[in-house]
């Protein structure tokens, strides 16, 4: 086996196992832009970083989840990452407790947006 | 009548005048998802925050548009601002001469955005 | 002729040669809601800036494109400036490499929101 | 006892347990500048949010490494958490590995930045 | 009178007043490396926008120290314009209810930025 | 020879290319915290992104002082970069003119923190 395709391979089952098998559609939407972001998407935070052993992937999720709400504009990420979070494991309620914490790093708007985002996930809006 | 309640009460009531009755769906709606982070958002900016004596409501809805278009995403949230700015007293010119100059601060797409959003609150686009 | 005419003619003339003739039509959008940021955009982006013999227009669209992506909340103004990379010169494989490579410095949020305003302007999604 | 001075004090227990002792020569400082500042420190993050039973405090407290490393300019806030972190339970090698997943939602810089902090945090540096 | 050395004129005048006199050691140091930062620092901030009608100058250094704590890195700015504030009208206790609004907007490492920096142009610190 | 060395030998000379072979007293000491960053460091950005074929050295390192320049905080990676770009050939005058351009894309302070650290690269401050 050539080492990059077990590299890719490895990325390629970490984000499915994450984020669920309905993200090859979202790759193959994002390969028909950008074949070499979509390859380096799996490839370095899922095979290189997400993998390691040093966080469990539930941890991960929860880290996440804090960057994306602090970060504020990227909320087409937030959704996927927070049902990531929740198939590894998360809560709802520890999801929601990670947004109420960012409240105090980020302000109320990063908050407010995320909430948003998970009250879609959670499918209590339509 | 307990301490928390007058917290949460008068918070609310500060909502209310600066954002208008309406405001009671929206946090009706945030709390179907994290009733913890409405209860946050009455109690800490405005039951803790806004009602402080230091400057009046104008001037705070003014630096809260201000930083709201320096933070660029929270556009939802600064539509609810620039209605508040209005219903506290700003005037529309002013409203447009606090995101023009945050130009300076922010650069042009902060603005850009800003004026969509003002354009939108104020009737100009359907 | 007045020099302030003269400083937003050769603004404007900027802006069409980069951003298309279409940028009429958003400039007077703009105009309706806030005539005075229209005409600062108009003169100190496009009047005082591009213009100035430093760098040539491709060089200044891809350095746009890097700020935009970097930022991540504009896609409105990173959707014009695509598609005004193209208009002076830039491949779209150029442009796909500048966001490939944003991702070392803003991560990769801000490089796939950048790719999905792209696919956009490059006609690959409807 | 006053309700007031309770959630005053149960957050200077849990800013204590958690930041450690020489936070309250930190807090002197700063209420010397803002006392209400120094109030809201401690009454809203730390007696409001961090008690709250949904996270532990070691989870908080890598949530807060993440949320930190990714806004980039705070590293005196940043070096404080990483002294928390590491007081409430995290290894060096959790926190490591919490900054350098955030290169993938920040950047390499945001990282960067981080471990010269944790660098100073670890006493590898003078 | 060339048009251009009056707006260069106007906005000298307007930061001298606002920033103080010692502002133009400040522009001769920033003017070493790049004069024509130093002269569109002069005339767009300054001469275009400061001195428009629509706010006065005290409610501008308001927004300006609303805009700069939310952004958090750039203390020397804030620093300037602390100080701009009170030469302006402005009071230590507005500038502290300023910051102290921006942890609702931008959280508190932002506001223990601010603070800081605010401390030091008190003459609080040494 | 084993392909990750390859990746690792090439990121290597392509940073030592860019950045002048004193980059790797840096990486020694990044690598004295954290040696798996200063790993990736070298492997993502500079062995899998910079050597690609699609931008040559000189438009990246323009790229990276404007992606630098927005995000603020980062002037010590910005230093580097500055650097960077002189030694794979970008004048002076052309980095400035990046920094000047960025006024219109994240405001004047981003610009004036970059310009500082321009000048102190540039030899003109001590």
């Amino acid at each position: 086996m050539k080492p990059k395709e077990s590299r890719y391979n490895r990325g390629l089952a970490t984000m499915r196992s994450i984020l669920g098998p309905g993200i090859e559609s979202g790759l193959k939407e994002l390969a028909a832009t950008s074949p070499d972001l979509a390859r380096f998407l799996v490839e370095f935070p899922f095979a290189d970083i997400y993998p390691r052993p040093g966080l469990d992937l539930k941890t991960r999720e929860m880290l996440t989840v804090a960057a994306l709400t602090v970060l504020g504009y990227p909320q087409a990420e937030l959704k996927e990452h927070i049902q990531g979070a929740l198939n590894v494991g998360c809560t709802r309620d520890e999801i929601l407790e990670i947004i109420l914490q960012m409240t105090v790093y980020a302000g109320f708007p990063a908050a407010l947006e995320a909430v948003k985002t998970a009250g879609v996930v959670f499918g209590e809006k339509k």
